[in-house]
Order: C-alpha cells, then sequence, then structure tokens
C-alpha cells in the first residue's frame, strides 16, 4: 500500500507544480529525467520555425517534471514518439497547406512507424510570411491530424491583463515577412505558452493514467 | 490522511473503468448523481442533429460515472457551464459553416455569461446536406471555438476489426440528404463514440485536478 | 449589328484597363455610373472592420468601371445582392469564427431573402486580436459560405519587389491587438489589393456574360 | 476589323454552350483542340481517387471546346500547367489532410517550375475513409493553396428537383471506407459537376481575357 500513496504524492506535487504555473512567467528549473515528456518536433528552412520551437521548449521547462525533447521532425524516432507524453509539431505554411516535406515525414509515424497516439497531448506551432499566408491554417491542419490521429489537442493561454479577459488560440503563429522583421518577443511569448499549456496537461494526463493504473 | 486515499480509490476504479471501455460498445449503467459532468448542447431544426445528440449521450452514459445533461443551446444556463467538466456541441451546417441562430447563442456563453471554459474537454459533432456540404468544416469551426476558449478538445475514436487500423476524426457527423435517407446506425455510432471519447477524457482530467487538490 | 460591336469595345476597353491596373498602386477615378458593382459588406463593433472595409472600396475603385456599395451586412437588401457583381464580406473573428450576429443576417440572404448568388465574384476579409486568434480562419469561413452560395472566389494578389515573388492570399485581415496597435498601412494595402482583384474579376466575368448574351 | 468579330462570335457561341450547360446531364462531344484547357492533376494509391478524376473529365467534356488533359500529379510538366485555363486537383485524405506525397509534388509546381498561376481557375476532389475522415478538410486545404497561387476558385453546383433549392459545395468528396462501398454514382456525379463547372468558368475567364486582347 505504501508505494501507491508516494507515487500520489509525487503525482499530487507536480499537478499543483502544474496548475499553480498555468500562466507562470519565470521559467522553472528542468528536470531531465522528469516523467512527463514533450516531444518538440518541427521543419524549418530559414530558422524562423527553429526559433518558434526553442520557445515552446523553455516554456515545457516552466512546468516542473516536465522534459522537452527538441527534434526536427525528420530525425524523430518510433521510441521518440512512443515515449512522448505530449507533442508539438510546428512548420511554416507553404501555399497556405503543411509542406510536403514536413507531411511526408509525418505521414509515416502512423503509416510506416506505426506509433498509436492515442491521448497523447497534442500543441501546433507556425510561421508564415505575408499578413493571411495560411500561418493559422497550418496550425488548424496539425490540429485535424493531430486528432485524425487520435491526440487530445489544445492551444496557449492568454490574458489581457489591463482588461482582465482571457482567451485560448489554435497554436502559436509567427509573421515571418515581407512587411514583419521575423520571430519577435511577443510571438515567442506564444510558443513558450504554448509548450507550457501542453506540458501541463500532459503531466495531468499521465497523473490520472498512473493513477489508473497503481490502484489495486 | 483517510479521505485522500478513499477519493484516490473512488477516482481509480471510475478511471480504470474509463480506460477499459475505450472501444466498448456494451454502454454501461448510468450513474446520474456520477461525479464527471458532460453538457450536451445542440441546435436542431428538422431533428437530425438533436437525433445525434441523442447518439452523443448514449455514448457518455458508456463510461461508468459520467452523467450526461442533454440541452438545446439557447436553453443552456451559466450553471450548466460551469458544472461541465465536459462539453460537446453540435449543430448543422449553413451554407458549409456554423448556423447564425447557433453561433448567437455560443457567443454570449463567453461574451455575456463570462464562462471559464480552461482545461473542459470539448467535443463537435453535425450534419449536413449534400456530400461536402460543411458538415466537417462545421466540426473544425466548433473545435476552433472551442480552443479560442481555451477548452482541451478530442474527437471520437475508431477501429477497423477487419484491418486493425485504428484512427481518430474530427468530430461525429452525419449526411441528411437529399442523397442520404438521413441519420444512419453508423452515423449515431459515431455519435456514441464521441460521448464516450470525451466523457471519459473529462474523468481523466477531473481525477487529476483533484488528485492535485486533495494532496497535502 | 452595330450595338454588339460598341458593347464589345466598351467591355473590351473595360477590361483592358482592369488587366493594366493588376497591381497598380495609384487609384484611378470612381465611374458611379459603372457597369460593374461591388457590394463590400461588413459587421464591425468597434470601427476596425469598418476601416478595413473603407480600404476595401477603396481598391474597387482602382478599376474604372467598377463602384463599390458599402454597406453594413444588417442594412444591405435584396436589390443590393442581385445588382452586385461581386460581393466581398467583412467582419471580427468572435472565439475563432463568424460572428453570430454577422453569421444570422448572411443566412438570411439565402433562407428568407432566396437570393441566387451563382457566378458572382467573392472575397473575403476578417479582423481579430491575439496572434492566432481566429482571422485567417474567418477568412476560410467566409469562403466557404460563398462557395456553398455558388460564388467564385479570390483573394489579394501580392509582389514582392525585392524579390519578385509573388503570391496570393485567402483574403486580407488585419491584427487589432492587444499587442497590435490597430488596422495598419499594410492591412490596408491588403484590403484595398482585395478589392481590386474582386472587382477586376467581376468586370471580366460580367464581360463574358454580356458577351454571351449580345452574340446572335 | 473582321478578325475581332469572327474571334468574339467564336467565343460568344462558346460562352452560350457554356452557360446553357451549366446543370445538363448528357455530356456534350469533346473537342480535342478546343481552346479552353483543363488540367485534372491526382494523386491515387487505390484507384478511388482516380476513379473521382475521371468523373472529373467528363464534366469537363460537357462544356463544348473544353478540353481535359488528365494526369498523375507528379506527372505534370511545366507545359502542363502553363497551358491550362483551369486547374483541378484531387487527393484522398492522409490523417486528415493532403499526402505528404501529393503535396511535395504541388508546392514545386510554385517552387521550382516556377508557374504563374494568377487568375486560372481551380476545383478540388478528395476521397476519404471515414466519416468525417477530413476529405472536407483537405478539398479547403486544396482551395487554400490555390488561393495562395493567386488561384480563382469555385466548387461544384447542385439542384434539388423536388424543392427546387439549388447550392454550392467546396468541391467534390467521396467517401471510401469502411462503412462505403467505395465511389458511387452520387459521387461521381459531384466530379462531373465539378469539372463542368471549372470548365465554364475558365471558358467565360479565357473570353474576356481574349476580348481585352483581341479589342483595338
Amino acid at each position: 500500500m505504501k508505494a501507491p500513496i508516494c507515487v500520489f504524492a509525487c503525482l499530487a506535487l507536480l499537478l499543483c507544480q502544474g496548475v499553480a504555473q498555468t500562466e507562470a512567467i519565470a521559467p522553472a528549473k528542468t528536470n531531465e529525467t522528469g516523467i512527463v515528456r514533450v516531444l518538440v518536433a518541427y521543419y524549418s528552412l530559414t530558422g524562423n520555425t527553429e526559433k518558434m520551437a526553442e520557445g515552446v521548449v523553455e516554456g515545457v521547462k516552466r512546468i516542473r517534471g516536465a522534459a522537452a525533447n527538441l527534434k526536427k521532425a525528420d530525425e524523430v524516432t518510433k521510441q521518440d514518439l512512443e515515449d512522448a507524453d505530449g507533442i508539438i509539431m510546428g512548420c511554416p505554411a507553404y501555399y497556405g497547406t503543411i509542406p510536403g516535406r514536413m507531411k511526408v515525414v509525418i505521414d509515416d509515424w502512423s503509416w510506416k512507424l506505426k506509433v498509436d497516439f492515442t491521448d497523447k497531448v497534442g500543441g501546433a506551432f507556425s510561421t508564415g510570411g505575408g499578413q493571411a499566408g495560411g500561418k493559422e491554417f497550418v496550425a488548424v491542419s496539425l490540429v485535424m491530424f493531430m486528432l485524425n490521429n487520435r491526440m487530445v489537442v489544445a492551444g496557449p493561454l492568454y490574458r489581457n491583463d489591463k482588461t482582465g479577459s482571457i482567451w485560448g488560440e489554435v497554436g502559436a503563429t509567427a509573421m515571418t515577412g515581407p512587411l514583419d522583421p521575423g520571430v519577435g518577443e511577443g510571438e515567442l511569448d506564444g510558443a513558450r505558452r504554448l509548450g507550457e499549456r501542453v506540458a501541463r496537461l500532459a503531466a495531468k494526463m499521465k497523473a490520472a493514467a498512473t493513477l489508473a493504473k497503481e490502484q489495486p
């Protein structure tokens, strides 16, 4: 009987931490041996999406006990995917939609690697030139990919301190030209919020799953 | 110290039940005093979407401890929304998108009722005439509404028994004419799977949240 | 036989003008008795979308012979819709999707006013707070509404003078806070390009339709 | 002066034909030397999407003067694309979105082949298993690709003879399993309507463009 209680205590601490950190700004220390694993998989040609991916990783690390695994999508292994409690995916918009080079890779995660994504927590990020050049539609498309792969999906959470209003978004996006100077601080903030949200939810889901298993 | 253990045991039983029932077909007994509440809110003019809503309710009831609250969207109260651990929303496609009469109502849930939807589990269903008349896009639109309201989103889970392949979908949809006879058994099956999935996830999330609160 | 030739000459001049103006910046004089009519219908609560609508009107006026009819969506009449060769619609994003108040109005254009939109040229614009708060998805949703109402759809055209690259977008959008100061010059430029594109295409389509009718 | 009149007569006949045929069922004779060229480009693994592509071709041939060029997407040449007045694209849904193998190919049409798609008329078709497995979202995604490539987009037109109601759809789609027997007659009818609509609009656009050029 003692082991389960220990596990519960551990999980509860993790959850309390998670809940408290919901909208925190100061990053918590990362526990590389953390029990909650979040894979951040991206495709980047010019470095913009990679920058956003790094922001996402920072957000994941805000949750104590969460470890981020940052990988280029085409270097992700079956093990990476199976180990992950959360998977955050990002890419630029190519003609308003997911780049072929990204899609070929992720199609194979199910098709060839036969990974079962059921109940893994997903989140999406993207970059794009132009004003309505598809970066939001690409985030929606990644969400569609995740839902069709049996994942649970969430986006970054925001609060307007002046008005007190709160909201969420479909993912974290960055405008990258030609009118825009590139990935800015506000956009990185969105990336961090995405990482934090997915890590916190993955912790919650894992705690509940562990609880269900541990109980006699 | 005894109370928490009791709570854990209760939650763990609930979760074990939930996990085992993931893709079950036989409905479990409903516990009307269940601690996991799922609101099923719909807009229906001809009765097709209402039929799907009833299928969703059947699916919710497959999860022991889950109680479904079936309501027309415009009769949903602030209390209904705040009490809900999961919210499943459905409507027909009007010109490829959410009907105005539905959207006016749900806009006010945040705008006027000031409900905080953070971490509530959401799912979408829809009906539509024609072959690509927008029923899938309406499900995507409802998912967007939920993500922008800070919810966590999931869809129904499927398995092809012949091939063993598994997949998910963005929501449960039904084709309702003119080529189609109306809401069929396969479509109701989708509705039930949606209800079941959302109820199970809501149970998981609630267990984790309770665990975090109960722990000293 | 003389009448048709006269009509052809007139249409041809209109078209030549249209083609030459494709990406022009200087606005041409408006011909208020112009034979190509573009309705710009919008819903705006705070004035941001109205500002974009005015930009769209400026773009329409770049095409000689095109007349813009600027209206709040709920003041649009059956006559306005039937007279229009092109219809450009805009609204803010409410929770990632079309506002209910806008959708109720436009649903009735088909439902109650029984307007036949076949082959009218459509374009979409939108505004939205946040970074991925749905402004692009709202433009996609308006496009869906138009396609489901038998319209032909196009977006604004862009050219990067430095690189020579050219592209289009699903519509014209503007970010309106809280990080952003409101509708900026780059965003108004997008609105103008949208108005210009739709007006030019509506002129093309009308010329072809007139040609077909005039010919014995 | 005689040449233009001859051209106008020819174009006008083409247009009259096109307009009259809008919702015709009986296919017209194909004119292989037709001046309106419609490329039908598809990706198909199992043959379902290919079947739909053939239906689209039949629809194109309903418009006198329209010639269809049926090609697997990866066999399409720069010449095919530049010659086309209309481009109709189709593919299955892979995890709710465009298959990577299809997207890699079409990304290169702009990226490497440097084709200018401005004002070409586009249409989308797709196939998909499941009930809401992404076939509609894939059609939306192809529409996004086209709009971002400066095309003009339209979908198939329908009429319910019993009620007299008319509508359009985002594209032509087919459900292909496991509940469904495959591409059915109603779905092929949608494919034909798509081909017919795009060919008719491409004829209209071409007539107008020719008119503008021919006029002194």
